[in-house]
């Protein structure tokens, strides 16, 4: 019989409009869904005709082991079936799609990556601020403030390499992460925080570095949540996005249900 | 007169299948489009009844000024109509997306950003490869090669980040840009380049840092390219990526055709 293969999809960071074109073709065809926590639920309503399997890995929470999450797509491609595994953000950012990617090319199972909108990306557009604008910075820096090892990242380097950083998975330590860098960076260095970018339970905050542990605390900010500082920062307008976006958000995702069950319609249609 | 809004917008590396929905919609509801010459120009198929003027602003070549960019969205905008204004990749990621927003808001012009895919991430994605897999490295990051006051970037700092680097604009010195890393990394360092990635015209080369810029100078390898250095790389998929890629791009490019029109058709006869 022949294998079905893999494809590790990005759902983006929630709003259902961030989906790709590709990314909805992929759900249409599926026969099985393996839907990470991360991704909006709300997902599979875009793929009526596959079997959806939850496997949430958030930090802190029960989760699916990692060797079960492989062996069931193993299972099923082997069963000749088309597998999605759904990633919240990008599946090529954090996550585990390296790991996932080795093990199944080691048993001969077809991966193909569709890409998606990393939260921190969404969390940039909702703030109206470029990540490299190119006054402030040579680049930008993703990094994760979770290692396999328990370690911390090398916050010196990353505060000398003149490039924007976006921290992803630092909620929880956000008062030893800014400390850390206030030994590098000065105490006024922009800041800002993004949780749940792109859907209507989004919330911003913008400040200088020294106090975002402090403000983000009081206003009770938690995961998941997007950690950006550097001077390109500064260019952020936290009032303004929130405002404009405020006013969107709700007619945002109505509209992404109705548009994207009529965009599948148009597409069944064709095929 | 009520002003029109301007859409700052990526259009991804090529593909069209790698726009989101969210681009989708507003291509078809643009009445001008202001085109990167970055960006597949086959998009204006999906914007069917906008004015598309081609702003071009690629390194080396003839290029439409900035400012005269910035006063044409304003013009437009002033005249109520909206505005989009299409880059290729990400729109945060490099590109002027940082001074157009600062520039239309000092002048009172609302603006959006919509996210895209960008070459680098579409680029790992080719490779199968994570930018992040936590057995390398923290995290990733993308920094430009091209800078305003034409300085190098901190190379020793970067290569010191515990990061998969993904260098922009590089191309065209990659010999003097490898040179430097070598400087601080080990001649074995897995890396990359993908060039056009996405595209039918996609190419791909992964060997050593010692050997990579004669090697892609012998290939004929040049702009735009995409150059990924790390033990991430390691990870890279060449020939696997090349073969399944290759057998897939022909028949994605027309499916994008294709199914972007009857996507749009099902957007329009909801709307």
């Amino acid at each position: 019989m022949k294998h079905g293969k893999v494809i590790l999809m990005g759902a983006g960071p929630g709003d259902l409009d961030l989906l790709t074109l590709k990314a909805v073709k992929a759900l249409a065809g599926a026969d099985i869904l393996l839907l990470d926590d991360l991704a909006n639920p709300d997902i599979v309503s875009l793929a009526p005709q596959a079997r959806v399997i939850r496997v949430g890995k958030r930090g802190g929470c029960k989760s699916t082991p990692q060797d079960f999450i492989q062996r069931l797509m193993r299972r099923y491609a082997w069963q000749g079936l088309n597998v999605l595994r759904v990633k919240g953000g990008e599946a090529l950012l954090f996550g585990r799609a390296g790991e996932e990617m080795a093990w199944l090319k080691t048993h001969g199972i077809a991966v193909e990556v569709i890409n998606g909108i990393s939260a921190g990306l969404a969390a940039a557009a909702s703030l109206g601020m470029s990540l490299t604008h190119r006054e402030h910075c040579r680049g930008v820096t993703f990094v994760t403030a979770h290692a396999q090892d328990h370690s911390e990242p090398d916050w010196q380097t990353l505060a000398a390499s003149g490039t924007t950083l976006v921290i992803y998975m630092g909620m929880s330590r956000i008062d030893t992460l800014t400390q850390a860098l206030l030994q590098h960076l000065p105490a006024s260095t922009p800041s800002a925080i993004v949780q749940w970018a792109s859907t209507p339970q989004e919330r911003r905050l913008v400040c200088r570095l020294n106090g975002l542990a402090q403000k983000a605390t009081a206003a009770g900010f938690g995961s998941p949540g997007i950690i950006l500082v550097g001077d390109a920062v500064g260019e952020a307008d936290a009032d303004g996005a929130t405002s404009a976006s405020a006013e969107n958000e709700s007619m945002t995702v109505d509209a992404a249900r109705v548009d994207a069950d009529g965009l599948l319609n148009g597409m069944l249609r064709l095929a």
